[in-house]
């Protein structure tokens, strides 16, 4: 299970890696710069997950998540040009890896004995964590706070697997029943505008 | 004392994730966006406390603070329109904050073993802690950027607990006193625009 | 060595502490202002580095480095409309900082047992970590999007360092050499704009 489990991580590091290197693309930096958000965004919400659970963080000891991180952000420092739709992309590896992580996030602190409820904010608050580094640090708007469903789909992928786990589901498929159920939402959401309702302030009154 | 301790962790928990919401609600999130900004931002000043000091994260084996988190945002998401302003709770809640994890921060880190100035600076750090990200991530001025008060309350309400125990006062009378000389004095920022005088740059001088 | 790393850590505090006192000084804060902004830029990068690696973190044992921070803020507080162009200063301080914690979040590392490009990863991101902050928090354009070598320096003064330590060259040589190499390069960044080829978006076709 342990391997299952560093696989996912490492599935992650890949996607969120590569959607740091696109923003790198977007602000126009140097191979460096690509090399520095392709890695602060691929292994950021695990540190996080890592520290906050008093586990020894992921990459420290194995090297492997930073080689990852590096080899991506090479390859699309020379061919992002390529890409017809660069910010279409980003969302789209972002969507993966707020799914993996969300659940990822999850079972860690399941196993470390959290709560259902823990898990799924732990779940939810590091799968959004790397992609809001990301975005602060670039200076970009955060897509957590775009209209359409994202922290909802981290929580939803972190709550379907939980929920699955508890009634006794084979592991395998409670991670990618989270998996597929996150990463669906947030697809509604990139490609279809779904949304919760919002919040609206009453203009003119509130402020 | 430790019932105590936890007793005041949940009150600035509470007002915390109130202002957490109360950003949420100004930028028109959904429910979730909600329930992520009250979590972020009522935990987020007691998670970086317990980090630095090595201690097991308050809200990781007990789901109290995160339900507390999740209840308040839901409360508000339904209930925020009627506030005739929410900007004013917001300030008004994170000034009761700052003060409860000033003095917080500060108990904690002397009770760890640290020196009477470091404490001082544990409890200015994580009292400032949640409402920066709350404002980072939501591209709101951060409050500690304002003219008025607002670190030198928390810092105030730090050194007067810290001073005050340390002269053999009763722990719950240098709590509340170290809460209430915070409190009064960023009330007097916000209400009043009391202000230390800042550094002037020379016009055309300095760049 | 321990005591060498000591005095090169202080050494990193103290020119972090002076860029943060000096952004304090451009956003016309308070001297309680200034305090916290020099403490946290003076200790970021160092906490990040020790929570990481699992260690202790620095300042709360030993208060001297965040007396430092409160008193070259002090000092900056009273004295930075002498100074002509405090932005250039603030420059020349980072440039040295970034170099002496992109040695010393190296060393840390290696001393942890981490591999070689694990360390030189986290002297770039500990080098980074406290102007990040610093600049994220104060709303300034973060130094590590401009266009001239930034990251590269704090990753080639971490990698010059690993590797003479490979080859066995004398531990003492190995820093400074480190350092220099880190320092030159971003000078000739601040000096000469030396910048790497960046990557450039093919104009009307990504977005």
């Amino acid at each position: 299970m342990q391997t299952f489990i560093f696989i996912m991580d490492i599935m992650g590091v890949i996607v969120f890696a590569a959607s740091g290197a696109l923003v790198a693309s977007r602000k126009e930096m140097d191979l460096v710069g690509f090399g520095l958000m392709a890695s602060l965004t691929g292994v950021g919400g695990g540190t996080l997950r890592d520290l906050l659970l008093d586990r020894p963080v992921f990459w420290i000891s194995d090297p492997l998540p930073v080689w990852i991180c590096l080899g991506i952000a090479t390859l699309i420092f020379f061919s992002a040009h390529i890409i017809q739709r660069r910010y279409v992309v980003l969302l789209w590896a972002d969507a993966i890896g707020i799914a993996l992580y969300g659940v990822m996030g999850a079972e860690l602190a399941r196993q470390s004995g959290a709560g259902p409820l823990v898990a799924i904010v732990m779940g939810m608050m590091t799968a959004s964590f790397g992609g809001l580094i990301r975005d602060v640090i670039c200076n970009e708007t955060p897509l957590i706070l775009g209209k359409e469903v994202y922290a909802t789909a981290a929580a939803l992928a972190a709550a379907v697997h939980i929920g699955l786990c508890s009634f006794g589901v084979p592991f395998e498929i409670s991670v990618f029943s989270g998996i597929g159920a996150g990463f669906l939402l947030r697809a509604a959401g990139i490609a279809k505008g779904l949304a919760l309702p919002t919040y609206k302030a009453r203009p003119g009154r509130d402020y």
